[in-house]
């Protein structure tokens, strides 16, 4: 099953909104139906985000490809803007986006086909980037897990949020396969109930034992000594350490500090903004009310509730145990050992 | 709007699990419809679930009141254990039925007509206890919320879940009409959204305002500093101070402790359990799996998913900053200051 690929001209997505109970493919050669899929989190997932942004601008400039290179930079350059503002709080949409259009504006005077070419090229290399770091992460991040372990994730960083094995979710499923994974404990993740739609859907095709719990219940489990790590992805890391993640997440690193049990956060490095001082600094999406008033199109609250739905919350560094990505595993102080991937980073796009 | 009321013979409630969308009243005369109506929530709220079952064991003796006087009592004695059985953790249901029982005991020799009118009376006058004990809790609580306060809540614990104005919300509501409550935020309390569904409900009738948030919300809201205090109710409060509430209490309590915001449980004294040393020894009831898997009767999760589906979790007495009743404030060290209120319940009782 793969989350998202490029077929035939037209990007073709599974529609997440729809699982678990529909597995409904969708193909478009619209950048702007990519946009609307991304607003209405038919395709969600910090990294699969950036992928999908990418396609994106091919859509684009395949759409304006015969017009007058005036007018195909100029309208090119709007829609990847637009694409851009799409999600506000994933870094790795911005990231991707950079790279596209780095490509386009260093890439002035070669026909417009071989333009497209080039950005296909570029999205494709992003995309099995992608697979490759969330392998690595899955294989660094399993080092850290126990034996019989009793895992606690919130919200979906697996293969649908991803190019490929998936984040957060790449490490349990590495760690099961090497044996050392009891049980996996699902928060259903309100309002848009990721845990139980997507993140249990992958888990009961990959047969590794899952437990769907409300959100509100790990602490509990926690304290009754039933928890032995809690993973979760990010969806931006600022240069401190702290990070921004489904709203829920702080909620976990603050009872698994008080438990004193491991708290582990899965990412590419990519996920890693440098220009972003502190967590508190990290721009957070606010989603409709209605996400948290209405269940499935049926209000749940009186008619006329007023509600605050944030997307995301923001953890601070010295609740974090360890930050994993494709590069290792990165330990406190995390403004040094992130610091050092800052570098290698310059270094090699110095290259 | 009265959330259950003896008429006509018959037990007459409003059916919870139909709120905010319908304000169905359902009659009832025999105590087994009861136990249904408790199992299923459509009566719930740990004081009202006591009065319930107290009308409920009135309903049994009139049942039975042509029978012979050895059928009439053995046939009364094991409906009022069922009654006692529908639901384990709150201890007013116990408390409650313990205080029918002894009646029906002591009053072996009257008629079963007067023994009926005299288990009427006893029930009256719990229902009318647990009004003024409300309002008591109300006016004590009230001096602890300062002023343009911001207070956060979690599950119902108003005037649907007990005979009076409520515990934890009758705290609120007083401090509302004291022109010291800015806003509430409305926990909606997965998975049976009591939040969303009543407490809202209660609010908006109250026009007090209220924000609905998901039950993972409350931490960011209290690092943000929006949150000034937090009130719970409680099903069973242990001799140390320790107590069970609706799942998810917990977790409250954990942040409110690593934000330094005060963390309040509004409780009848009759809540306390003395035979309960600590919080861990209080039962806790499961509920069925369903009620995660399903968000409002849909199945959310693959099917075939497995889910844990707790209906408490126990919060230590060191989270606590005071347990407010109708005696009183009562501050930590808890082990004492509960353990004055028990001698004066028994000198009372002694009287």
């Amino acid at each position: 099953m793969k989350a998202l690929e490029f077929i035939d001209g037209c990007v073709r997505y599974l529609d997440q909104t729809k699982l678990p109970h529909e597995e409904s493919f969708v193909s478009i050669s619209d950048e702007r139906e990519l946009i609307d899929a991304l607003k209405s989190l038919s395709i969600r997932g910090a990294p699969l985000i950036g992928i999908a942004g990418a396609y994106g601008v091919v859509l684009a400039a395949r759409r304006f490809a015969t017009l007058s290179p005036n007018s195909f930079h100029s309208n090119l350059k709007d829609s990847i803007e637009a694409i851009r503002s799409a999600r506000p709080t994933a870094v790795n949409l911005s990231w991707a986006i950079d790279r596209m259009d780095k490509l386009r504006q260093s890439n002035q005077t070669i026909s417009q086909t071989q333009l497209c070419e080039k950005l296909l090229n570029e999205v494709r290399s992003i995309h099995i980037q992608d697979e490759e770091m969330c392998s690595r992460i899955g294989s660094f991040g399993a080092t850290l897990i126990p034996t019989q372990a009793r895992v606690l994730t919130h919200c979906n960083a697996g293969a649908l949020a991803t190019g490929g094995i998936g984040t957060a979710l790449g490490v349990i499923t590495t760690a099961a396969r090497q044996g050392k994974v009891e049980r996996v404990f699902v928060n259903e993740t309100r309002p848009l109930l990721q845990g139980s739609r997507l993140t249990m859907w992958e888990l009961m095709h990959a047969n590794i034992p899952a437990t769907l719990i409300t959100d509100s219940t790990g602490p509990s489990l926690m304290r009754n000594g039933l928890i032995d790590a809690i993973v979760v992805g990010a969806d931006r890391i600022a240069a401190n350490g702290g990070f921004a993640n489904k709203i829920g997440t702080y909620m976990l690193a603050i009872a698994a500090s008080a438990h004193k049990i491991p708290f582990y956060v899965a990412a590419p490095s990519s996920t890693i903004d440098f220009s972003i001082p502190t967590e508190d600094h990290i721009p957070i999406e606010m989603r409709d009310q209605s996400e948290v008033i209405e269940f499935h199109g049926m209000a749940v609250a009186p008619a006329g509730s007023e509600a605050y739905a944030p997307a995301f919350d923001v953890t601070p560094p010295e609740l974090v145990t360890a930050i994993i990505s494709e590069r290792g595993i990165h330990r406190p102080p995390f403004g040094a050992t992130l610091a050092l991937i800052g570098e290698r980073r310059v270094e090699e796009e110095g290259k």
